[in-house]
């Protein structure tokens, strides 16, 4: 069963129910947590007969809003369905989560109530971005806007592992997001990322990577902070659309928070009901994908070299 | 007369002299900087009638590679054609520089000899980017790639100036580019920054402004830090060659570097010979619009409200 979190969205609930909808219609067991009148209203006025299928509805008191300061939502609200989502990931109750709501807030509330991977200190938000070549995984697109150097490591080596055992690449080429190819280039902090990636020997770093060559698919992994990736990823999602055309898919219904001990997926904040159906649908393959990443020790990230 | 580094960027020194050939027979006066041998054996293989257009040649022995740290190649390479162009604005032989070399070393190179306006203690790349509406003057497209919070309320007021003077734009409208556009969203720096610029009653500051609402013309000025600007840029450049539209057009022949006493003006690293003649024109026309924007006491910067 997938947990969502319906109270989450610039277009929640409705489109977040419509949404879960689609997704228990294309037979994955979802659990709807927020507003229990509200949302059986909603659901009623999609389709009659929505209790034929496999949806459950969690009763919450609470929501947590866009603008909210991450932590302070997190401690203050833990009846909000976005905590009680990843709650029931904790418990077991669920396989995987899934929220469209405040990214901060997810990954905060991830960290607190899942804890983290042993030898990860913060959680990243990795995308899939779709390139003429191969789908590069993109990281972090949001969840750390203020990055040290060790936590960009950490992402290289998470995405490594993930690449490996999940996307099956056997030396996953990993870039360092920069203003200049050249080693060298870069702010202080890729400056100094630069110097601990290319000291791994376990990471098939390739270097600094510019915007067109992460385009062009010249890397599988390209690491960056939860700021620059956030404008990155954000400046071709505003250029695809402004040009219509769907050559560079990024993962708009859902990106994997990494680091964390269990299943979350962080859909667009202005996902409508199509995107949040791929967004459980990608939760749902994930989740068996957690299995090959960590086999049955589920609680401990073997991918990390520390 | 436009003084042009002929040995800086991807394609020079080749390009760069076809380029000021083209601007010299559109009658704007230019003066190369570079391997005098090299440069004549170009220019006359590409027209044997060169010396009747108004190309002056300045004979220089050093250059500044790409990959080079800024401030040592600066320091090592006096008789460089990157610093003897500079200097030559400096002495008021010529009345703007056009570069397509090392930006981290037109920055180092201008504030050394140029010195930065009083006020002012970082200079900024601005761009102009085209959108749907009208155009957005944007910085720092790639001069800082590690910026404080008071760099950033420089650029705004350099820009807000700009605008105001040059663009004849009554109030500009200055947003501060973030991965989110409600206040409290962004990085350490952003967050900063957001406090210091509503407290400007002199700006008009509308708020953090994300990629899309850039891309759809809502602001005049968007000010962020070099690295992410930079990233910005590139990823826009990247995606408008991509698709083969010029709907977004950027500055890619020129961006004006903002906060020194002198004309300065960047190209792109990859510029051909077509983006170089552009840029001579970019300048060449800065260069009257200094006026406008300094009076006749050009050695002082007025826009900045200290």
């Amino acid at each position: 069963m997938i947990a969502v979190d319906a109270m989450g969205g610039d277009y929640a609930p409705e489109q977040v129910v419509l949404g879960a909808l689609l997704a228990a219609k294309g037979g994955i067991p979802v659990a709807l947590f927020g507003f229990q009148e509200q949302l059986c209203s909603l659901l009623f006025s999609h389709d009659i007969h929505w209790k034929t299928y496999p949806i459950k509805i969690f009763n919450v008191t609470q929501q947590v809003a866009m603008s909210e300061s991450p932590v302070v939502a997190v401690r203050r609200k833990p009846d909000s369905s976005l905590v009680r989502a990843i709650r029931s990931v904790k418990d077991g109750v669920c396989a995987a989560m899934v929220s469209a709501g405040n990214t901060g807030a997810v990954a905060v509330a991830s960290m607190f109530v899942l804890k983290m991977q042993s030898g990860v200190s913060r959680p990243a938000l990795a995308g899939v971005l779709q390139t003429k070549k191969d789908p590069v995984l993109f990281l972090d697109i949001g969840a750390n806007a203020d990055c040290k150097a060790e936590h960009l490591v950490q992402f290289a080596q998470m995405a490594d592992a993930y690449s490996k055992r999940v996307l099956l690449q056997k030396r996953p080429a990993i870039g360092l997001l920069a203003n200049g190819h050249e080693e060298g280039k870069g702010s202080l902090l890729v400056k100094n990322v630069h110097v601990l990636l290319k000291k791994d020997e376990k990471l098939n770093f390739i270097g600094n990577i510019e915007p067109d060559a992460v385009l062009a698919g010249e890397a599988d992994v390209v690491v960056t902070d939860g700021f620059s990736g956030n404008i990155f990823i954000k400046t071709v999602e505003a250029l695809v659309n402004v040009f219509g055309v769907t050559n560079y898919e990024i993962a708009r219904s859902g990106a994997l928070l990494l680091g964390v001990n269990g299943c979350v997926v962080v859909s667009h904040g202005n996902a409508d009901a199509h995107v949040i159906k791929n967004a459980i649908s990608f939760a749902h393959k994930s989740s068996y994908n957690r299995e090959r990443l960590y086999g049955t020790q589920k609680e401990s990230f073997r991918g990390v070299s520390t």
